[in-house]
């Protein structure tokens, strides 16, 4: 455990990124919001640099450390977003950069990672255990691990975006009913939640997660760090971490409202809905809170509602697949 | 003819859009910078209201109305992007609309059309003539033509996009050395011309045409308006105008540096970076002038560039089948 961000960390963390960051627009389709009878807003991340959040928190944590910090590098282990966020938030601060991937990840994640100026060491799954390889190798270059999710800095970073959708919504003089967030390890939920504890006190703040990995929200009506069983099946890749982070939970029970799971169906229905109407690429992992609020799980009660589409990293076979199922 | 509009005219039209319209983002990919050599900037429109550029020009024209003009209502022609802006403009300023499209159109077109709120009067493409059609409505009604380019409010809004161009890139640092424009009657390049002739002295501003359909680009170089030879196939459904409007090539001709033609083929690879890199979903007609700038056929001599991408309303089975053909 570490002492949970607090309003004045995700201040100082969007100083730090204005430079270097997007600032996402909030879309919405007026066709969607008159199918549903609120007014959807739609936190594009997908069109932050390196296709989703990630970079944000990456680049909080690196911009931090020394300049002999950045030569001895920085590691991160990661199939996807993170791995990306990590190598090309090291690039910009002059960092070396080695990423564990799994040997079976998809060769397009490998290839983006690569591209970004990261080292990648492929391990295997199966044989291998990803959290000591990474500690032998920081350990051995004298690197600094960055970690998806159970870091300050980290949590910090993607509460920047909570930030912006406050700003964004004074901007259109709404007061979103809840905000909608796709759940892993829980940082960018926790980030998020911190920023809108203070910016927008009445709005609530939600985890959405894949059926069979909903274990933040089981956790949150439990009140303690709840596992996902094992064997579980979902097309959302980048949303199947086994159990909440520690801190992430401890800052999450506190501050979210609750969390919903979503079926497979809803978050394709919701890629294709992104595609049609908002004219984003959202990825499966990035569209369950879309998909919460478009399968009328979360309610409104005709409120203006902000859904985080966290990442659009998505191979085109998959998205083709998904588009082609619901041509008409 | 009428009178171009001027750089007045197109900020007074900011100033009418700015509380209606989106300022869509300048869209850019780390990867995609470093492959072609030169910074890549997508101006994306397909963010915009309706999916495409085709509402800012509509709202310009239909604000303008008076109280009485706007019960009689507004008549448009078109299959496609300028249906579906007339249609959300006319509701938003409280006008009847009715909007003529061909009965073989896409049916999702038909349909976002009504669900803006238009009356959607179907015609035989073969055997009736649209702009009598049209014509006959308007007469009948007193109902007000909004025509798709020639037309003077129409193109101020469409220079709406110059103007935003322009503040992007000073905010960013940046002098492009060009913007791409996909054209089809010419427009959207009048407006954004006159915009930039101003705003962005020592930028150029290129038309981007699908082959066999580069009427501007070859009237640019002749001098005068030339017409597309008959028979001719291109999946850029919304650029297929057999000529350049009369008064927009007046314009072109004085501002636009000259015109580019791309093949399928290109549109379609462009599609699939913007999908892969940019995550925005961008329509072939769209896509072109990304796509001269993806294929080379424009230089830049390694300083930045701005593609406008100017719309994104394609089928789900379309947009999958390009996917797949480029899936690996």
């Amino acid at each position: 455990m570490f002492p949970a961000p607090e309003l004045a960390d995700i201040v100082t963390a969007a100083e730090r990124l204005r430079p270097v960051a997007r600032r996402t627009p909030l879309v919405e389709s007026p066709i969607l919001n008159e199918a549903l009878g609120f007014r959807l807003l739609i936190k594009a991340e997908v069109l932050q640099f390196t296709g989703s959040f990630k970079f944000r928190g990456a680049y909080n944590r690196i911009a931090q450390l020394s300049t002999a910090e950045r030569q001895a590098g920085v590691v991160a282990f990661s199939s996807g977003n993170h791995a990306q966020g990590v190598a090309f938030a090291a690039r910009l601060c002059g960092a070396r950069t080695t990423i564990l991937m799994p040997a079976d990840s998809p060769r397009i994640k490998q290839e983006n990672t690569r591209k970004y100026g990261a080292e990648v060491v492929l391990y295997d799954r199966l044989t291998e255990d990803r959290e000591a390889l990474g500690r032998t190798i920081a350990s051995e270059r004298g690197a600094t691990l960055v970690p998806p999710f159970e870091d300050p800095a980290v949590i910090a970073g993607q509460g920047t975006i909570g930030l912006e959708i406050a700003a964004q919504c004074r901007e259109l003089g709404v007061t979103p009913a809840l905000v909608a967030v796709p759940v892993s390890g829980g940082g960018l939920l926790a980030g998020i939640a911190t920023a809108l504890a203070t910016e927008l006190p009445a709005t609530r703040v939600f985890a959405v997660e894949p059926e069979g990995f909903d274990d933040t929200g089981r956790s949150l009506r439990s009140g303690r760090r709840e596992s996902n069983p094992p064997g579980g099946h979902s097309i959302c890749d980048a949303l199947l971490v086994p159990t909440p982070g520690e801190t992430t939970f401890a800052i999450n029970r506190r501050l979210a409202a609750g969390g919903v799971a979503v079926s497979d169906a809803e978050v394709e229905a919701a890629m294709v809905e992104a595609f049609r109407h908002a004219k984003l690429v959202v990825e499966p992992g990035g569209a369950t809170a879309l998909a919460a609020l478009l399968a009328g799980k979360l309610e409104t009660a005709g409120q203006a509602a902000v859904a985080v589409a966290s990442g659009g990293n998505i191979d085109a076979a998959l998205f083709a697949a998904a588009l082609k199922r619901h041509a008409r």
